[in-house]
């Protein structure tokens, strides 16, 4: 075999290549708790879990987001020189899903929550392989959807127990018509104002103020701008100043309008108190052609949003030849753990078997597997010596393990017809009748 | 933005790339209720779940089955030109994770359920995307540790109900020292005889005289080699047949030895009357080097074998650099789910939220919106309408979603503090008091 001949080369490590990683036993626990919990809100809120292909063609992921996406993901060509890519979210897909499903009735509320690539550099809570949850509703233009995944969002918050975090909310379209009455006539500009705009508060003012001249804004506009982008506050409040804003024009107050309709609906949801308006928030994403959100663990910002979305009517248009309106919500996986780690809110996760069964010999080897398999039949985990090993060892397995409790079935308690258990914490160790056992099991099943 | 530039371009559809396939909200569910039961089965062995990274080196993925696996796997460079693979098991990523991580107790014992890639001709019950369950112990030489895995195996089908199934058991010990007595002196012709073996039921008989003949196989040691290949059974009588077989030595006596300790184990666990010894099974894959066994859906023996595994005590030494004996059996989800759909032991599925709540109009949205998350406070699953429809097209929607309730609260149910709710079966409409309405959540809750 081909690893034979291998195995008198010099010894090399095998590792992951860079920015990938495992996913270890207590990291699945935590992740299967945190999944359960979102799968919970997102159904409660009618949304069904799907989970659109890994792989797409390029020209799939190229749609959504132009051909620059193309250095920040996995491309490749396969044997027959089709042009692939590893997904970078779980939108794209699932809007493609969508867009060629015109038998499903709409709205339709979908979610997933699965892994992607992106060929970032590794930094703090950015991986190269990492996970996201993703709620989408398609078929609505009403603000109504949008309130309903914020409101879904808000509440998987709630639900893990994070509830110190603020929901930034703004409108693309206001941005756009904002930008457009600063003379940035052309929508290349303005998306280019707005990829400017999203990163103002992570690079020197310098470089805001030169960004922006390149882009051809005088500096009186762009003080108009910062002016603009730095309004933030309680939607009432935040209305009130916008009403009152001396650039208006018809897709200004469609924005506004929209915003008004929004904020009418999440009150109505109960979820205006935490929720903000801010002109400072675009997300850095091209797709977003409404509503756009995010929202921070206060306190925990370095991390990045936790979570962000928004509208995209536009791109279900692309996928499927028809308009399909939709607006979603994501967030990362694994941020989202640093926060509810960083806050203790992940409960006491315990991996290890409840019971382990020794093998003294072979005399009793039969009956002490036959005890595993009555212990695991009644719903009970529990391991089993496989190592053939001293008692002694076979306690410090067990011990090292985690395992509370361990069961001896020697010859002296065959005997007996009984089982010697013992408490691994206490290491004090009972002699239980086999009549008995399973009111034991019952006990510890709990 | 990009998109909208070419929304006037010809429409074009987006599709997947050939193999690919994303899963809908009904096999989603299905697989849900799947991997649950195979977790629990799993979790009760003590097995720990993990999730190993998808994307790995090309060289890990080739030390494991030598460099012509590059041709059935997806490979490509990454921006920096590291030669990366994706994953074609879980067995490489969780040996590999294993043998980096010497602190871990031993035996220690993994699972994983999660998806993976092969470049293969896409075909019935056989995708280029698709998903395995897998459990491993690793760091025991016993053969108790393979009866673990094999009677695991065999409570997750007894498990999901398949009870109709019998196990084929075999050594590659065993089987090598045989073709070792038929004077195929090499390791390389041995493992090549293997792979022929592997496929004799697949092949013509012409095309395995044939290709025997081209190893240095003469036609009376072809047909003691047939002959022996198709010696199966209940385990006792072959276990005798094998006895009083004329080639013996040294390494024939220890796989002897190993199924005869695997069969008084497997007894132990009470899994004997459905495991058979083979000789003809080999299962075809370059790394076992012990025990190997398959499992067949008796009737749906189309679909293939629906688990398979062995030992394969070598790998971990290629990962690690020192020994880590290992066992372990994977399935296909994709070949089981269609003989689970054969056998109609998939449970209902039901996607669909449990309540419906409409809004009538401007006036009554709020309300509408508190009445949707109370009901979802409550733990009951609701949608709530998306689109401002007229309330025909609202119930037509709730009953094409499947709903079985849609509440309704308009002008005249606001008054009488009440809402009437419609079975969507019956079409019966009843009002309710709000007073009375936690009674109704908790029974349609169960």
């Amino acid at each position: 075999m081909n690893h034979e001949r291998r195995v008198d080369m010099p010894y090399k490590a095998f590792t992951l290549p860079r920015g990938m990683r495992d996913i270890d036993q207590i990291e699945t626990a935590k992740r299967e708790w945190l999944f359960d919990k979102i799968a919970r809100v997102a159904e409660k809120y009618g949304f069904q879990r799907v989970d659109p292909s890994p792989i797409e063609k390029l020209e799939t992921l190229e749609a959504k987001s132009g051909p620059a996406i193309k250095d920040e993901i996995y491309c490749f060509k396969d044997k027959a020189g089709r042009d692939l890519g590893l997904r970078f979210d779980l939108t794209v897909g699932m809007t493609r899903m969508v867009a060629s499903r015109r038998d499903l009735p709409q709205p339709i509320k979908l979610y997933a929550i699965s892994g992607m690539w992106r060929y970032d550099e590794p930094q703090f809570a950015r991986y190269r392989y990492f996970h996201q949850w993703d709620m989408e509703i398609y078929g609505s233009e009403s603000t109504l959807a949008d309130a309903e995944t914020i409101s879904a969002s808000m509440d998987i918050l709630e639900e893990l127990g994070l509830h110190e975090y603020e929901v930034l909310i703004n409108s693309r379209v206001l941005m756009d018509s904002f930008l457009a009455s600063l003379k940035l006539n052309s929508e290349d500009q303005r998306m280019e104002a707005l990829r400017i705009i999203d990163k103002v508060h992570k690079i020197p003012r310098e470089k805001v103020v030169e960004e922006f001249k390149g882009l051809g804004v005088n500096s009186d506009c762009l003080e108009r701008l910062l002016e603009f982008t730095s309004m933030k506050g309680p939607p009432e409040k935040i209305l009130e100043e916008l009403d009152s804003y001396e650039v208006q024009g018809h897709l200004m107050l469609k924005g506004l309008d929209a915003l008004k309709s929004l904020v009418d609906d999440l009150k109505a949801y109960g979820k205006l108190s935490k929720c903000f308006l801010n002109m400072g928030v675009v997300r850095g994403i091209d797709y977003y052609d409404g509503i756009v959100f995010e929202a921070y663990d206060k306190g925990g910002e370095d991390v990045g949003a936790i979570l962000g979305g928004g509208r995209y009517d536009k791109l279900g248009l692309i996928y499927g030849g028809t308009a399909l309106p939709a607006t979603g919500v994501a967030g990362g996986v694994e941020r989202l753990m640093i926060s509810l780690d960083r806050r203790g809110l992940f409960p006491k996760i315990d991996v290890s078997p409840k019971a382990y069964v020794t093998i003294l010999n072979d005399q009793v080897k039969a009956q002490s597997i036959a005890l595993a398999q009555l212990i695991r039949r009644r719903g009970v985990s529990c391991d089993l010596e496989l190592k053939n090993r001293p008692l002694k060892k076979q306690l410090e397995y067990a011990d090292s393990m985690g395992i509370p409790y361990t069961l001896i079935l020697g010859p002296r308690e065959m005997e007996k017809d009984a089982v010697r258990i013992r408490d691994m914490k206490t290491r004090r160790e009972t002699l239980v009748p086999m009549r008995s056992l399973e009111e034991w099991i019952k006990k510890i099943r709990g």
